[in-house]
């Protein structure tokens, strides 16, 4: 009978989440799979990696041998990054492995071609783009575009890497001449937004879905230093649209996990589709302390096909503001210890991870009912961290 | 300088803090240590505990040496309970380790009879109450109590162990028969309450003190059935009186973590002092989901001496429910998935546990604006499990 309901128990409630990949997305799994009653395992590419606690192995992603090794004693697969290679991915299902988002979700995060080929075909707005093979069609992209254009290397970018807004065909000329024959860039047109917004869509495997709020997103060179959740003077329309972009990517696509669509909101009112990433992403940290259902947890539940919990904001304004690099002078734990003592409503996420000039090593979520006092706070705890 | 900078975040921001115990307790201080930065590693009574996650060492707690190698790797050390006997806290201190609670204050939670004399001597309200050697003793208190009286074993009770409401000395005569000669039971004044409360208080070394708002508490056969905080209905002079009891017994028995307090209020407007627990409590489970700084993470800040969070709730009304046992039929798996199915509000923890009859296998948290709709989602959430 004690056995029978330890089985039964784990039959549903410990069912155990992989997850390839030991950085601060699969760090932040940890807490609520902990609460749900989840048994978490990492495949850290290192030791000492942000979510070392649940490191159950360390191991190179792309070795099809250790992957296996890793799935064989858990029952979901997902992912801290999109980075796992098709092959590998495409055997672990064929050997029957449950991996979420599977492959063919993943290939159009994990190749901006694809991406934009198959956003065409479902109808989806989304920049003028097109797939240049060569310098000369380049610049007929750019003498089309005022001369102006966004080029990116399809594969393997991310916070910026593999992105460069250029005026002239030379300024791309490195990426041209490493590129194997057949293969293309993707060039987009210089989109006039007026700012960027992100949304977040939940979907099971059983094709349940769950739509976050539209929030703004705001860059700094390239990477994302602070998100407003809900997206400030937006109007229902707007809401309606990007939550409808949301879902049909999520749908059409197949996405299972979280997806985030990253948005441009251009001067003329369109809302147009930048980037996809299907994991728990940057824009949706604050829901970790202003949603219902953070995005973490949320994950978690729809790659394990449970039901999905509620992304209604538990208060009328969210802030999310992310700590780069460390300080000037003193210690990050002196810093930490200043920024908690003088904002006790503030909520410091770190991520274990040694301080360097620009790479971020935790961030701020603040909520409240005023979004100026929210902003002030969450600005003025992480400005302990500059 | 990376291994400086890596030295310099562990001097502050990964302190290790062992918690002895392995229980649920220690189990959701798991998360908010993720999320600060902790390293948290727990000492096990067994394999499979619900704190397995962090388990770095199995074994028995009240066996020197196996603390003693347990601790040699921390910077802090606290519990998961409160039944580390003293001469191996007080081997630990005189050792030069940081222990939080420390045995002078962890004494008043282990013996009722030390606690109850303190207390008095603080001033602070609670029943009429004496340590009683005979069952002569004992009639002698009855008598002078409308032959009524509720008679505690001093040390090792808890959910109704070791308290019997008595009319008569032949209901513990069993207690008398094993008492040690010159130990005593305590005996209390069966106390006329309309309800109870429950007031928690984060107090640091360094002596800063947080309270969180007093809640009303449901025991159904002496066990935590459910909370209400705030405590309805409570007028603003209780709301103060509760607070400074709190504050007062942290202060005055030298609580560091996590202090909480049981009090009966009384038909004549009274509040006394009813058991005391000097760790994250059920009462306060209710944080976790509606405060801003839930009672795990304010213990580890507090026992690690960090700047306290706040304690005001992030909404107007928040109601814990208990999960007690294991449904009389279909698996627990199956329960969870219809409760989170049925109610994407309902936050449910989960303290990976074998289901056996009456004993505490989770929690549902409900936050909300109007309490009669968040008493309902949570009591319908947890029925689920019935």
């Amino acid at each position: 009978m004690q056995e029978n309901g330890r089985d039964e128990w784990r039959r549903h409630m410990a069912l155990r989440v992989g997850v390839i990949g030991g950085g601060q997305l699969a760090r932040m799994m940890i807490a609520p799979a902990v609460e749900l009653g989840l048994e978490i395992r990492v495949l850290a590419e290192a030791e000492g990696m942000s979510a070392q606690l649940a490191a159950s192995a360390v191991g190179d992603y792309r070795d099809l041998e250790t992957v296996r090794a890793f799935v064989a004693d858990v029952d979901v697969v997902t992912f801290d990054h999109e980075h796992v290679p098709q092959d590998i991915l495409r055997a672990l299902v064929d050997e029957g492995v449950s991996v979420h988002p599977g492959p063919d979700a993943l290939q159009f995060a994990q190749d901006k071609l694809v991406m934009r080929a198959r956003l065409a075909e479902l109808g989806v707005p989304q920049p003028e783009w097109a797939a240049v093979h060569s310098t000369g069609e380049l610049q007929a992209f750019l003498d089309a575009h005022d001369g102006r254009a966004v080029v990116k290397t399809p594969r393997g970018g991310y916070d910026g890497k593999g992105v460069r807004v250029v005026r002239a065909v030379a300024e791309v000329q490195d990426w041209f001449d490493a590129l194997p024959d057949g293969d293309a860039l993707l060039v987009e047109e210089l989109v006039p937004f007026v700012r960027e917004l992100a949304q977040q869509v939940a979907r099971r495997p059983s094709g349940q879905m769950v739509a976050y709020p539209v929030v703004e997103t705001v860059q700094r060179d390239g990477v994302c230093a602070e998100v407003i959740a809900p997206a400030p003077r937006a109007a229902e329309r707007l809401v309606e649209v990007a939550e409808e972009i949301g879902t049909s990517i999520a749908e059409g696509l197949g996405v299972t996990g979280m997806l985030a669509v990253e948005l441009f909101e251009t001067d003329d009112e369109r809302i147009l589709v930048n980037e996809l990433a299907m994991r728990p992403h940057n824009s949706g940290h604050w829901s970790q302390d202003g949603a219902v259902t953070g995005q973490f947890e949320q994950h978690l539940r729809a790659v394990a096909d449970l039901p999905l919990g509620s992304a209604a904001p538990r208060a009328p304004w969210s802030v999310m503001v992310n700590i780069l690099g460390g300080p000037a002078e003193g210690t990050l734990g002196e810093r930490f210890d200043a920024a908690m003592e003088a904002h006790p409503d503030a909520k410091i996420h770190t991520y274990g991870k040694d301080p360097r000039p620009g790479r971020k090593v935790g961030h701020v979520n603040v909520a409240g009912d005023e979004l100026d006092d929210v902003v002030y706070v969450a600005r003025a705890a992480a400005a302990h961290f500059d």
